[in-house]
């Protein structure tokens, strides 16, 4: 049997950069759902897929889906695959890089002429960002069943519905369950991704085996002080909302740092009346607190809240807290972890396995396949940026790993 | 010789009520500089000092002065007085209160039929809180022959010059020198005016005699950390531009908590991109530090700004720091402190001293007269806003304290 190949690093670059120019701005790299740059990508990919020697369609939710039958039609399916839609001001390999490396890998597979025990189907998810509805994971949400009719009703900025653009990009908005999988037609679902994160790198890694996608909670904090005059107010007879938030600020970094796994982030800050020369009376701030675990996750929410509480009560100033968003996390099936280790080790990489910060179409497609997921370094871990950047070495790397493990692949030791 | 008596709190508090209602809104008390609601308020303020003796004029700038001859005409001046302006949504006394109270004084000595060896002016300042053209203490520079004729050009919100303005209001704004005092017809100038903070009310006590009005340094500090996704970024890989601002926050708190007699206070905190997962990768935020005395205050500037660098290089971001605003101190002639002293002992109130965090006329003042200041007790330390309370007991007490003071006054002993 013909040993496959997938040595072709510069290709999958190539690839990555023509996809980049469907974009809505010639400057920067912006794709959102629906839109004529989508249709463009949908259309470029599918081609592609039917030159590996896939079939290829659009779904009803706009994801483009390409299937390699098994040795026999009609089997049960390794999923692959990764999203196509792009923040704003976006880099180029956030999801394309998934479906172009499974597209290369099926297309290694049709030209040895290799049939496997299952299908295996590729799609390009139409939505994962939410850049234009607000919401996101709208292309595996459908997959996956569990698209929400209420979103169809959901404006973009310039108050198109999602179900005129459905329709406008020639969908049927009444057919979107046609897009659901069942359970027993999937194996699993494996995802190629740029890790967005400084992780690989530090390790020196070209590659890493992900454990789970984290969950998160995000909340917002406000602070109730006392607004006064910056000159006339003793020190000591202050309630300062916003140093009592710059507390809070600091209690969240330090009870993160505290415990590997855990992430928490103060992204936003505000302070009331917001004058230069007026004590603050109020603050408001944002927590988005992640890790792989939910208890850890769930741990550490408490520990910080109790942490604010302390902080507010010893300043005599008041606060109150809003969760505002809260997803549990979707672990890694360890049989698709094992299988994918093999792979690493085969390619003669030191397996290593980290959780994934950033959410992905996984976390939904969990909900009827077991998921598993392949990291690729990127530089400096910088992602959603136009300076996302990848190495051609690194590109393949991820696509033999990925290859190595479809070969291979076990769908009864998959969970 | 007829005790002179003042005993008429609940007359001061009627007038302050009086003043409340020359506004351009009917629900709450907005009056700016060479506004209808100014000149109605010079109008009426006029009167009372016509009914209480004086001579009552507009100057150049739309001041309006009255002045009591001394035992004869023409002799130099005690200057009592304070700004008939307010901020937006203003209290009642923030000014007005030392307006009245000097007028109340020279009604006592007019009804005694006294005259003293030297004459006393009331001016009631046309703009102290530079609300309308963004710059402060119009009116006391024009006395002081401070003022800067490119002011002229500033424009209020509606795109009227300064210039304009004072046209519309009858004046002539070629003849603004013609406001200026010379030193010689000067001996002092002592302003009565609500605390505005919470000092005396802690205290215990009716009135305060100030030391200086604090000098001011404004500082605004932008950190440069590095922007990254909240979920992939570990905590030992961030430069959060956030994190770091909080501790600096911290630091300026910590600093002028270790000092009595100097306060710092940010009032403005932005974090950039400013988004719920997103590290920030900046962060600008405002300090105002303040101090009775410019040696003190430089000190802390420099302890503070020392503190931030050495937070930003253990935290790998960097800082730049900007002086937004400085004004040195205007301390209080101790000859005029130790005359005000005595006339609150003679009041029977125990004697006190304090500085004053806010900024006051006598700042300018100051280039022409030595300045005194009496500070009134206001509940809870509130001020610029209309819960800016004080009790008729405190006017009267705060009245007792500015006769006893006159009656007293001696030039010679001023410095």
């Amino acid at each position: 049997m013909a040993r496959l190949s997938v040595d072709i690093g510069g290709e999958l670059l190539a690839r990555a950069c023509e996809l980049a120019a469907f974009s809505e701005d010639g400057a920067a790299l912006t794709r959102v759902f629906l839109s004529p740059e989508h249709r463009r990508a949908n259309a470029r990919v599918a081609e592609w897929m039917e030159a590996a020697g896939m079939s290829a369609r659009i779904d009803a939710i706009g994801n483009v889906v390409g299937r390699y039958e098994g040795d026999r039609p009609g089997l049960p399916a390794l999923v692959l695959g990764s999203h196509l839609d792009t923040v704003r001001d976006a880099g180029m390999f956030d999801g394309m890089l998934g479906v172009i490396t499974a597209i290369a890998c099926v297309d290694a597979l049709a030209r040895a002429a290799r049939r496997l025990p299952f299908a295996i189907e590729v799609i390009g998810f139409a939505d994962e960002e939410g850049v234009r509805f607000g919401t996101a994971m709208i292309g595996s949400s459908a997959v996956a069943g569990s698209f929400d009719r209420a979103w169809l009703a959901r404006r973009d900025g310039q108050g198109v519905t999602m179900e005129e653009a459905l329709a406008a990009y020639g969908l049927d908005p009444g057919a979107i369950l046609q897009a659901a999988r069942r359970r027993q037609d999937i194996h699993a679902y494996v995802e190629l991704h740029i890790e967005q994160g400084p992780v690989l790198e530090r390790q020196g890694l070209p590659v890493g085996i992900v454990t789970s996608i984290n969950g998160v909670t995000r909340l917002e904090i406000t602070v109730t002080g006392r607004a006064g005059h910056a000159g006339t107010v003793p020190m000591d007879a202050r309630q300062d909302a916003l140093a009592a938030a710059a507390e809070g600020v600091l209690a969240v970094e330090t009870r993160c740092r505290a415990e590997p796994g855990i992430v928490g982030t103060v992204g936003m800050l505000r302070a009331s009346p917001g004058a230069i020369n007026v004590i603050p009376g109020a603050a408001q701030f944002t927590i988005d607190l992640r890790s792989g675990e939910d208890a850890r996750r769930r741990a550490a929410v408490d520990d910080v809240l109790a942490a604010i509480a302390a902080i507010a009560a010893r300043r005599g100033v008041g606060f109150r807290s809003q969760v505002v968003h809260e997803l549990a996390a979707a672990p890694c099936a360890p049989g698709l972890m094992r299988q994918i280790e093999r792979a690493v080790v085969a390619a003669g990489i030191v397996p290593f396995r980290l959780s994934s910060g950033a959410g992905h179409d996984g976390m939904t497609i969990a909900a009827i396949a077991p998921i598993g997921m392949i990291f690729v370094r990127c530089a400096g871990g910088i992602s959603h940026h136009p300076d996302e950047a990848i190495t051609a070495a690194d590109a393949m790397a991820g696509a033999r790993v990925l290859l190595g493990f479809i070969e291979n692949f076990t769908p009864e030791a998959a969970r």
